[in-house]
């Protein structure tokens, strides 16, 4: 079998894997992780290894920079290594976490996989802001509604302008732009904003954003905010 | 336990429930299916009938109309039926395919449990746009993008204006509407465009749009699209 599964784990409880994924991780021979080379602790790591065993779990330790070259030539070894495992005639499965049709550095892996002649089929997760969403029990969107999701570095005026189309937006990758964020929440109008940090995991973090004071915050890693207008 | 599990379900395929969603089936006496008065068939039915056997299955007959006294009448029967079955100390789940944040009528249900003095407690669900995105091997958002989701019946028009702020649209509540579709296909320059019809049904379609001819799909009902526009 000349491909990898590629799996979505969702936002941190291994509870909201899908029993597809289960069956797949519990079948691989290796079960690849993305680990930061920065931290010592992976998120996809703290989802998996309950359900894997630790000799099944190999880690792709990537940069975490923008420089070009280290992360070609990361993504260029990880992809010769998932080609190798399968030559191999390993079962392997790559994991990320959330789903990976969202703001996944996947997509700098599968060009290369594609390049090499690897095949890949791709496992849905449950993306981290539909789990904030059902924890805060308010719905992205009701019939006639719309909704949009932004990266924060995109611009506190662009995501105020998308407010003029949509009514709730879901900001990610809030890192430490917490004065952006509250610049936002006083922009708009709004009848809720709530936000989640480090969902499911140690840490976890769920906020009333109309309430909160923005130095409340300190940072806001691996976050995502929903933000819906007053009609 | 005077609560109810609403449980999203996902786009179509029993394997892309949750592991949480799978205990929860497997452990409730009663197991709420909604399934449209006009209909023979039940999509939450399709997915939960390999993992719930038939008599703790019960159908929520809901009409499939606008009129309001219908609804109202429906949806007070249905949040009292659930407030009955948990007074008999009953462990009960409601269903909803994809996942309950995402267009659900569950909110009609919500606001009269509530009223009941019924709590609820929300398991995700991937919604379809994200198990279309996979299959077809498209991201919805790469860094420094953004995506939105709205209804079709939202009007061409908005929609062509949003692109002018988002990357992608996903496109939902089709039904009918082809020729708004296509309509908004030739408005926008697109890199692609995909539909999908019945995800991991019978009868499952996945359609590349961008070549396409309208009157090759003469309908697409429980169908998402991806839209991107060319950079």
């Amino acid at each position: 079998m000349n491909k990898v599964f590629v799996i979505g784990l969702g936002a941190g409880d291994s509870g909201l894997i899908t029993l597809k994924a289960y069956e797949i991780l519990k079948g691989c021979d290796v079960v690849i992780t993305p680990k930061s080379k920065l931290s010592p602790r992976s998120v996809a790591l703290e989802i998996v290894k309950d359900i894997v065993e630790k000799d099944r779990i190999e880690f792709f330790n990537f940069p975490t920079t923008n420089d070009e070259g280290d992360l070609k030539e990361a993504y260029d070894r990880e992809a010769n290594r998932i080609k190798q495992l399968i030559s191999q005639g390993k079962r392997v499965a790559y994991t990320t976490i959330g789903d990976v049709s969202i703001y996944s550095t996947f997509n700098y892996l599968s060009e290369r996989l594609t390049h090499l002649g690897v095949d890949f089929e791709i496992v849905e997760g449950v993306p981290s802001f539909i789990s904030l969403a059902n924890r805060v029990k308010k719905p992205l969107v009701l019939k006639g509604e719309s909704f949009a999701v932004v990266e924060l570095k995109e611009g506190v005026d662009k995501i105020v302008r998308l407010f003029e189309l949509v009514d709730t937006v879901v900001v990610m990758k809030i890192g430490g732009r917490i004065r952006q964020l509250f610049e936002l929440i006083r922009s708009v109008k709004l009848e809720y904003a709530y936000l989640g940090s480090r969902l499911y995991l140690e840490g976890e973090r769920i906020i009333d954003l109309m309430d909160a004071k923005q130095d409340e915050i300190s940072d806001a890693y691996l976050s995502v905010a929903i933000l819906k207008r007053l009609k």
